[in-house]
C-alpha cells in the first residue's frame, strides 16, 4: 500500500502500488475534472506533483515549463510510492465544493410571474397532485369497532367521495399512533387519481393543511438547480443550485454513459447525483427555510434522458449504441425512499417524461413553462445547456431535435470555463485599441473562470476587435501582453492576469477553447436551421426565440448573433427565459392541470433525428465559422464586420 | 460486565451486572419458554444453575428438591457474577431448533384433493392472480426506436389487450438487460387487475412459462406451516413447518402484544416471525425442491389478526385495549422486499383479510377451504389452534366468534405440552387395571412431550379409568407408581418414566395442567354453545362439525366428546380437516376466483362478541367440568360414566 495526500485540502488515502491517480482521486472524493474520462485526450486532469514520484508520461497537454514545475495528467499517472499532489484548478475545486447559492434575480422573478400567468390565462388551476385534507373521524367504541384503516376509508367515502382509498406499509404503521395522538382529528396528505380513488401518503395529528411543501428540481448534466415550494401559498421558500457531482466521471452524457458500463459505474453515478448533489441541496433548502424534511411530500424533477436513467439507476448504455434506445421515457411510480432522497420517504416522485433518447424531460418542462403549446406565433425554443436541444412550433404542432453541442455553454471543455455561479465572468468588453478587457464577475471581485455568456461575449469581442479571425485563430501580428503563443504555436488571450486579481493562475482562453466553442455554437445553429428547413421553412418564419439553459442571465443576444450562435433576425424577437426546466417543474408541482398539459406536450412532440438529414453535416461544417461560412445569412453581422 | 454460558449449547454472552436472566437468554437467542412473559406467574422458565451464583428467590413453582439441585426461574433471577446455566427442557429446545418436517400424510392428501374438488365443483378456475406470458417483441431499429418499456407496452396492448401496463423501479432496472439477453423473446410475470391493466413483476429471457412458483403460509401463534406450490401444475413441491419463534416473547397473543409495547418489542417480534421463522422455512423448501428463491413470485399467507399485525410490524396494542380496534383487517399492497422475505423481492404479498380483532385471516382461509360458504347443510367449524375460533353457518350466512382458549391445544401452557411434531405423544390409552399407559409417538420411539390430541386422549383415559374425577383432581386412593403428589399436595400422573425411554426427565401431567386444559376446552364448548344459542338454535341443528387446527392428525372425536370439548352429537357428523388455513392459502394462491370468494367470506361473516352475552360466563363456568356440570348435555358420556 502507498499513500497519496491531496493538497490543498490535505485529503489522505491509501491505495495499491500502480493504481491510476485519477481513480485514486475519485475514491478519495477529490474532484479532478476529467471530461474525456481518462483517455489522455482532453488534458483537463492536470495536477501538480509536490512530493514523491509517479509513473507518468509527458503529453502535448503539458507545456515544457509546466512539466518542469511538476505538472502531470492524473489519468496518465500511476502511483508507485507515497506522494503529495496539488489539485490546482480553482475551477475544479469550485465544482467540488458544490457552492449552493440563491438564484433570485429580478429577471428570475419576472419569468416566475409570467409562467404563473400562463397557467391562469389557459384556464388551468393551481391545485397540486398532492392534497391535504383535515378530517374529524368518529371515535371508535364497542359498538363501532371497525379497524382504524376501515374507519378512515369510511370517513373519506362519506365526506370526500373517495370510494377507493389506498395506503402503503410505512403509512399503515403510522396510523394507530397518529390517529390517537390527534384524538381522531387528523390531516391526511393524499394523491387522488380521478374523483373516486386516492392514496394516503402521510397523516399528521391536528390540522396542518397550511403546511404542504414540495420540491422542483432540474437535473442538468453540468448544473443542478432546485427550489422548495410552499404548495399552500405557491411561494418559493428556498432556491439552491450546484454542480452535478457526476462531472468527475465525465463532462457530457456520452462519457457518463461509458462510465456507467464500468464496474460499479452505474452505482457511483447514481450515488453522485443523489447523495452528493441532490441531498445536499435539499438539506441546504430545509435549513434555509426551516422546513422539516418530512414535511416535503411532493417532488417533481426533470433532466435529460440520460440524467433520468442515472437518477433511477437504470443502465443507460443502449441510449448510446445504435439504434439509441432508452429503457423508458416515462418513469414508473417511485417513492422517495427507493432513491434515498432526503424528503418524506413516502413521497411519490414525479419525473417529467422525456421525448426521445436525446430530448429529455428538461425540454418537456421547458416547453410547458415557455408556453409554446399555447402560442399562436411560431416559437423557436433553444435550450443551451450541456448539449443543445431545440423545439420549434406553436399551439398546433411541436417539432424537436437534439444537437451534440457538448458542455461548452455551461463552461465545460473550455480550459477557463465554469458554470454561471459566483466568481464567473459573465460579461466581457474588449477595448478596440488596447485589447484590455473589462470584466463583469458574478457576486465577486475575483474571477475564477468564465461562464457561457462570458465566453460568447469574449469570442464576439475578440472577433470585432480583430484579435481573432473568422476561423477563431489569433492574429499573430498584434502586439499586446494579453496575447501569447506556446511552444506548439497555439495562441491564447489572457482574460485576467493572476497578479491583477491575486488569483493562482492566469485566466486565459486558448485557440483550442475557441475551436471547441465554435463547434458547439455551430451544432446549435445548424440544428435549428435543419429543423426549420426540414419543415420547408426558413428563419424568417420565426416570431419568437426563447433561449433557456444554464448559459447565464447575462446572455447578450447581439453578441450571440455576431458569433453565429443565433440566427440574424430581429433582436426584439429574442428573450432569455432562464431555467425553463426548473420553472416547468414548479408548474407541474403546483398544478395538476399543468401536469396533464406537460404529458400532452411530451406525447405530441415530434422528434426529428438530425443525423438522418444528409444536409445536416454540411450545415454544421458551414456553421463552424464566425459567424458562418456563408456571411450572407448574417447580413447585420456582415455590415458590422465590413465597418 | 459478567458472563453467562447457556448449556448444553454452550452459548456464551456478556451482560451487565444485575441483568435479568430471561432477558439475557433472549439476547443470546437461547429459547426459554416464558408464556407469562416474566411475571413469575407461570413457572415455565425454570433453568438449572450449574456454576456461580444469581440473585433469585424461591417461588412455589420450584419444588424443594429442585431448589436443592439448583433450579431457578430465569425471569426471577439477576445475573451478579459469571454463571453457567443449563436450559433443561427438551420441549423448549425442540421449539428452538425449529424442526422442519414434511407434513404429508394420507389424510393430508385426501383433504388436499377434496379442497381442490370444492373449487372445481363451484365452477371456479385454477388460474392464479400471478400470470406468466411468453412474448416475442419486435426488435428495435432506427425507424422503430421507442423505449424498451414502451415497446413492451405496445406488444402487450396489441397481443394481450392490456391497455395499461405498470412496473416498478426494480423491475425497470432489469428491463434493458433481460430484453437483450433474450433477444427480445422474454417471459413476463405479471399481475392483472381486470382485463385491461397489469403490473409486470418479473421478466426472464426465453420461455419460462412452465416455471411459476408460489408460497402458501399459515402463521399460527404457536406453529407456522408452509408449502411451496408449482402454480403451473398445481402440485405441492415442498412442505415445512416449525414453531413460531415469537414464542420466546409470550405464548399467546395477549403476551405478544404486551411485549410489542416494550422498547424494540415490535421490532423483535417482527424479526422473530420473519427472520427466525418464515425465512428458514422458505430456505428449507427451496433447498428441498431445488427451486431458486427468485423464482418464487406469488405468496399468500394467513394468520390471526395479531399475527398479521406483527408480520407487518404494525403496532398491535389497540387490539388488546378496549374497544379492541385493529389497525387493519385487509392489508395494503406490500412487496416481499419490504418485509425482507427470502423470495423474489418484487413479489406482491397477499395477506388473507381478517374478520375482526380476534377472528383472523386464518379463519377466513379455513372457511374458504372447508367450503361452508357452499354448503346446504349447517356446519360448525372449530379451529383448535392457540385460542379457539368458531364459525357456524351455511351458504346463506356465516356467524363467527372467538374464545379465549389459550395455547393448550397446541401444547402451550401445559408442562409436558408440545406441538404436533416428531417426538410428540399423539395417542394414549391407559390400562383400566394397571394404570399403565400405551403411547403412540409421532415419528420417534422417544417421547419429548404431548401434543393436543395426546392430551385429550390422556385426560379422557384418566377420567374413564378413575385416575381423575370430573373436576380433574387425581384420586389419592390409587396405589400406583404412576401417581405422585408434591409437597403442596398437587398430584401428577407420570406418562413416561425417564428410565423407560432414556430421556432427561419424566413426562408428567399435573393437576395444574389438567385444570388449564379443562378451562381451554370449556372456553371452546361454551363459545360454540353461546354462538348457536344466540341464533335461537341448539346443537341438534348441526349437520356437520369440521375440526381444524394444530391439535394433531390423531384427534380422537369420541374422546374429545368424553371430556366435553365437542358436543355430544352423532359421531359421523365430525371430521378433522387439518390445517384448513394453509389449505385456504393454497387455494387462494392457485385460483383468483377462490381469492374473490375468500374476500366475499371475510366481508360477509358476522362477528359475535361473546363477552356481551351475559349467558356466556355461566356457560363457561358450567363447561369447566368433565365433560360438563350438566351431564344431561352429554347423554352418551353419562352412560359410559355410569358403566
Amino acid at each position: 500500500m502507498v499513500k497519496v495526500i491531496f493538497k490543498p485540502e490535505n485529503i489522505e488515502i491509501s491505495c495499491e502500488y500502480g493504481d491510476n491517480l485519477l481513480e485514486v482521486a475519485r475514491k478519495a472524493n477529490v474532484f479532478i475534472d476529467a471530461p474525456c474520462n481518462g483517455n489522455v485526450s482532453c488534458g483537463k486532469c492536470k495536477v501538480k506533483l509536490i512530493k514523491g514520484k509517479v509513473d507518468t508520461k509527458k503529453s502535448h497537454h503539458i507545456k515544457d515549463e509546466e512539466w518542469d514545475e511538476g505538472y502531470i495528467l492524473a489519468c496518465n499517472s500511476k502511483v508507485i510510492e507515497d506522494v503529495e499532489i496539488e489539485v490546482p484548478s480553482k475551477l475544479s475545486s469550485s465544482m467540488n465544493k458544490m457552492k449552493i447559492e440563491d438564484l433570485s434575480t429580478e429577471r428570475d422573478k419576472q419569468i416566475f410571474e409570467k409562467s404563473k400567468k400562463l397557467i391562469l390565462d389557459n384556464n388551468m388551476k393551481f391545485k397540486s397532485y398532492v392534497r391535504k385534507d383535515y378530517i374529524e373521524i368518529d371515535i371508535p367504541n364497542l359498538d363501532d369497532n371497525i379497524s382504524d384503516f376501515d374507519r378512515i376509508k369510511r370517513h373519506l367515502k362519506n365526506n370526500l367521495g373517495y370510494t377507493k382509498v389506498f395506503c402503503r406499509l410505512q403509512m399503515l404503521r403510522k396510523i394507530p399512533h397518529i390517529l390517537r395522538k390527534g384524538s381522531f382529528k387528523v390531516t391526511i396528505t393524499h394523491i387522488p387519481r380521478g374523483s373516486d380513488r386516492t392514496t394516503i401518503v402521510n397523516m399528521e395529528a391536528g390540522d396542518t393543511t397550511d403546511r404542504l411543501y414540495g420540491i422542483a428540481l432540474d437535473i442538468g448534466t453540468t448544473s443542478v438547480a432546485a427550489c422548495l415550494v410552499d404548495l399552500y401559498k405557491g411561494e418559493l421558500l428556498a432556491k439552491a443550485s450546484s454542480g452535478n457531482a457526476q462531472i468527475k466521471y465525465g463532462a457530457d452524457v456520452i462519457n457518463r454513459i461509458i462510465y456507467a458500463t464500468k464496474k460499479d459505474g452505474l452505482e457511483k453515478l447514481n450515488h453522485a447525483i443523489i447523495h452528493e448533489t441532490i441531498n445536499p441541496l435539499l438539506k441546504k433548502m430545509c435549513k434555509d427555510s426551516g422546513i422539516d424534511k418530512d414535511e416535503i411530500i411532493a417532488f417533481v424533477c426533470a433532466g435529460n434522458t440520460t440524467m433520468s436513467h442515472l437518477l433511477l439507476g437504470v443502465y443507460p448504455d443502449y441510449l448510446r449504441l445504435e439504434p439509441y434506445i432508452p429503457t423508458f421515457l416515462r418513469a414508473p411510480f417511485i417513492k422517495a425512499s427507493e432513491l434515498e432522497l432526503n424528503i418524506n420517504p413516502e413521497t411519490f416522485l414525479y419525473i417529467v417524461p422525456s421525448v426521445a433518447s436525446y430530448v429529455g424531460g428538461d425540454i418537456t418542462a421547458g416547453v410547458l413553462s415557455s408556453g409554446i403549446w399555447s402560442s399562436e406565433e411560431n416559437v423557436l425554443f433553444i435550450d443551451l445547456g450541456t448539449n443543445g436541444e431545440i423545439v420549434f412550433g406553436n399551439k398546433d404542432y411541436l417539432m424537436t431535435c437534439a444537437c451534440s453541442a457538448g458542455p461548452a455553454f455551461e463552461g465545460g471543455e473550455i480550459s477557463c470555463g465554469m458554470r454561471a455561479a459566483s466568481g464567473a465572468v459573465e460579461k466581457v468588453e474588449i477595448n478596440r485599441d488596447t485589447f484590455e478587457p473589462i470584466l463583469k464577475i458574478i457576486g465577486s471581485n475575483q474571477p475564477e473562470g468564465i461562464c457561457g455568456s462570458g465566453i460568447i461575449d469574449l469570442i464576439s469581442e475578440m472577433m470585432i476587435s480583430g484579435i481573432i479571425d473568422r476561423r477563431g485563430k489569433i492574429n499573430k501580428n498584434i502586439n499586446s501582453n494579453r496575447i501569447r503563443f506556446d511552444e506548439h504555436g497555439i495562441g491564447e488571450y489572457i482574460v485576467a492576469f493572476k497578479e491583477d486579481y491575486e488569483i493562482e493562475k492566469d485566466i486565459t482562453i486558448t485557440e483550442v477553447d475557441i475551436d471547441s466553442f465554435i463547434r458547439a455554437k455551430g451544432a446549435v445553429y445548424s440544428g435549428a436551421a435543419t429543423l426549420i428547413t426540414s419543415l420547408g421553412m426558413d428563419f424568417s418564419i420565426i416570431d419568437k426565440v426563447y433561449i433557456a439553459g444554464g448559459i447565464g442571465n447575462s446572455l447578450d443576444i447581439e453578441k450571440s448573433i455576431l458569433i453565429g450562435l443565433l440566427p440574424d433576425i430581429d433582436r426584439s424577437k429574442f428573450s432569455y427565459i432562464g431555467n425553463s426546466s426548473l420553472m416547468g417543474c414548479y408548474l407541474t408541482l403546483m398544478s395538476e392541470d399543468a401536469r396533464y398539459k406537460l404529458e400532452e406536450c411530451a406525447s405530441s412532440m415530434t422528434y426529428v433525428e438530425l443525423s438522418v438529414y444528409p444536409s445536416y453535416m454540411d450545415e454544421f461544417v458551414s456553421a463552424c465559422f464566425l459567424p458562418h461560412t456563408n456571411i450572407e445569412n448574417f447580413p447585420t453581422v456582415k455590415n458590422i464586420l465590413e465597418d
